[in-house]
């Protein structure tokens, strides 16, 4: 009887890049998870397409150099981008933050540029896929990510696989409604849940407040203006006892409550991953908000579903870009 | 050189039950989706759960045998239950329409009783996997079903495979929240789905109207007897210009069209299947609930989803349990 030979498949290097408006970050990484290095550089988003892919090549050769290797030694490239975006054909169809970049043929352009083989995805998505990968879900089959920043990000992973939609645009969280008589939306919609849990929209929530002539010590934090005033300023001011950052910080708890809520409920996820500068408030923010949302779960969903900080920063994007191409490469065509 | 025979899998027969609290639908189909037959009798849930799974046995055996067949011809059974369930092992955790129903061990006491392989999935994700399987949506990749009762159940397939979650408590779409200052739900929650968008809830709405001296056509309809008063009867005192049904049917809509939107803008499904009694307002019901949906997402995910009526009746559940022990037998270890 032959015995059987367990071959490792060996370690390959692969590149993830998290494309931005105002910075890309370039990771490189192994196959089994094993991040190398990293190197950010400025997107220079106002030249256009064409500038920012060359460098973003350039930029890419120059880190995996650094490394002691060359471009042959890359198996794949990953690139989370923003969109919307065609993530089979690797096509941003648009992109706020990138003047010039309609129906940009980002996965060829980069191919010719660097001979390895590239795959898009949505950079929301690419976050949350990192933190199944590497980070603060890592391993779990059924997560869900949310990024409060200036919007609401979202990416979704069910049974170990990004959630991709029927035309690539799964995950708009951040665009759930939390009240269909709510506040309007830069897109258009009604009561979407950025508008009331994003880290802007705790900001603008306390300078309303401030200005309709609520006494705030946050009015002295920010020695008057009120563009100053971040999510960071409501938290500090909540924890030295004022009113008004509590008042603002109980309904942004209360809405980010509702729009993870909604999440266990409709995906049953094992885990809800929240990314942003926010998470630095600590149990200021996971006590309080595990709280809600355990009256707004079912006991079994809610049990099921832990709620942790992000654990990768702003490398999320980049490692899940990568990790995306290494784990699910047939969906590219690779 | 050789010539492939492709060679096509003899078709089998599957039984699906749909357990529901009031009566039990069977059907006997195939594994290429065929419809052979199918009965249905009462469940007789006071009479407890060994009861009503011999029962279950008996009329599985008797719809069979009906059909010129014996259990050995049987391949596999799919049953549909109220939860929550754990539908790996089989086993029911209890169930509001249920009554006796506590850890019962329906995967084991069916087979036992059979000796077929048994699958057991919750009622409303075979519901959802039924449309999706031979219905409104046959073919499609990524489904949400939606059904409007007494509640509002959900069910969603990704990528061609039924959601489950972490613990098989998915798709409790008729508990995400609309509003988290809105209506007390009797799961606990607040604002839920299933509190404005369920048939109940148009009812109850328009009783409430009614109730506060709202003049309407309705109170006639049903003789004064405001118990008797349904969906329909406010479908059809709209159709005759009645102010108060129109008012009524208005706020239903727009929050069904909310609930809808946040699946479509959360999981960008290729079809949205509603279903229900009130499916047969038809287009009272579709015409402004797509563009209600429309004005809540972006253009690119509307366009992706079709809205459409369910298909498959009261036989959904059923024949989406069959599908699923055919389809996903791995799953449930056969």
């Amino acid at each position: 009887m032959k015995r059987k030979t367990t071959k490792k498949t060996p370690d390959r290097y692969v590149i993830g890049l998290d494309l931005g408006g105002t910075n890309v970050m370039a990771v490189l990484v192994t196959t089994s998870g094993k991040v190398i290095d990293n190197l950010h550089f400025p997107t220079e988003a106002p030249k256009g397409p064409d500038y920012v892919i060359e460098n973003m090549a350039q930029n890419t050769i120059k880190l995996v150099e650094k490394n002691g290797l060359k471009m042959k030694n890359i198996w794949r490239i990953g690139i989370g981008s923003p969109g919307p975006l065609d993530s089979k054909k690797g096509i941003i169809m648009g992109a706020v933050n990138l003047p010039g970049w309609k129906f940009v043929r980002l996965k060829e352009m980069m191919e010719k540029q660097l001979g390895t083989a590239v795959g898009v995805d949505n950079d929301a998505n690419c976050a949350a896929y990192g933190e199944a990968w590497l980070g603060a879900a890592r391993g779990k089959a059924n997560v869900v990510g949310i990024t409060l920043g200036t919007g609401v990000g979202g990416g979704i992973i069910i049974d170990h696989k990004l959630v991709r939609g029927a035309n690539y645009n799964a995950a708009e969280i951040g665009h759930t409604s939390l009240n269909p008589d709510g506040r309007v939306c830069k897109c258009g919609a009604k009561g979407c849940f950025e508008q009331y849990a994003s880290a802007s929209a705790i900001a603008e929530s306390a300078r309303e407040r401030i200005r309709k002539g609520t006494r705030s010590m946050m009015t002295e934090m920010v020695k008057g203006d009120l563009g100053k005033l971040t999510s960071k300023v409501v938290a500090e001011a909540m924890e030295q006892g004022d009113k008004a950052a509590k008042e603002t910080w109980d309904e942004f708890i209360k809405y980010l409550a509702a729009g993870v809520a909604n999440q266990i409920n409709g995906l049953n996820p094992d885990v809800v991953v929240i990314a942003g500068g926010v998470i630095n408030a600590g149990d200021l923010l996971f006590v309080p908000l595990k709280e809600a949302v355990r009256k707004q779960t079912f006991a079994l969903t809610f049990a099921a579903a832990k709620i942790v900080p992000a654990k990768l920063g702003e490398l999320a994007g980049a490692l899940g870009a990568a990790g995306v191409v290494i784990n699910e490469g047939d969906f590219y065509g690779m």
